[in-house]
């Protein structure tokens, strides 16, 4: 398997993504219908509206954008990202049709696994921001990525 | 709005999914286009498979599947699913097609805001299992939930 190892990734390195996501009325509501039929974003009962002033995305519609975002940025090159865990995970701004997304990663931790020498964990800051720039989402991803074996480089073979 | 308020819950009640939600070779594949477009999920590459002896569905997928078991519980007996947070995500197993996945949310802390008497926090452990109870999934979603009003029961009006 190609892709970085653990030793590639150095702590407040940042990552932006390449291209964007565009919410749509019609993305909004295949979403919703699939996995978060609710009225707020499906725009059944104009009441629920006034919460936000109109219909929002689903958190998780914003969430697997994000995803999107970060594989297509090419952080790892085309290796597998492996999350184990997501922490601090927080819904800041509601998010609406017509905003595009773009999602940046920050390196807060590169951790060798202390049972697996072949392995090891990044953390990662994961930002999501609306073309204000204001962030939308904040999250913090546990990856788990391989250490360089043996000290032959991945990157040279 | 209709639905429960704060007062109406109490920590350590549980609330099963209704229904399930069946993973498909086809929907694991149309989540990763969309959303997770990486060979993991998509089978275009043999080698990566063997990381897991098979194509998996993106965490994402899983975790949108288990959204719609929780709206679909009626948990807010229809009114809306306000997450601000998530913490403590763990992906405890990979999902594979052919599993069907059920997901429970027990209560954690019923919190009173402390700057908004008309609002307090929900905070529910939500967990996703497979057919043969396995866990393969675990968050704590904090949740926004009106609080009653001047004595007033929103489930007596």
């Amino acid at each position: 398997m190609s892709g970085p190892s653990l030793e590639d990734f150095s702590v407040g390195e940042t990552v932006e993504s390449n291209d964007v996501y565009e919410m749509t009325a019609a993305n909004i509501a295949e979403f919703a219908s699939q996995f978060d039929p609710q009225p707020i974003h499906l725009d059944a009962e104009g009441a629920v509206r006034e919460l936000f002033g109109g219909v929002i995305a689903s958190g998780w519609h914003s969430l697997s954008a994000t995803m999107r975002l970060i594989v297509r940025s090419n952080i790892f090159a085309g290796a597998p990202v492996i999350g184990v865990a997501v922490d601090n995970l927080r819904y800041l701004q509601p998010v609406r049709a017509g905003e595009r997304l773009r999602a940046s990663a920050t390196v807060l931790e590169v951790r060798p696994s202390r049972t697996r020498p072949e392995r090891g964990y990044l953390v990662l800051r994961v930002v999501t921001t609306r073309d204000d720039g204001e962030p939308v989402l904040t999250q913090d991803w546990t990856v788990l990525v391989p250490r360089r074996s043996e000290g032959i480089s991945q990157r040279d073979s």
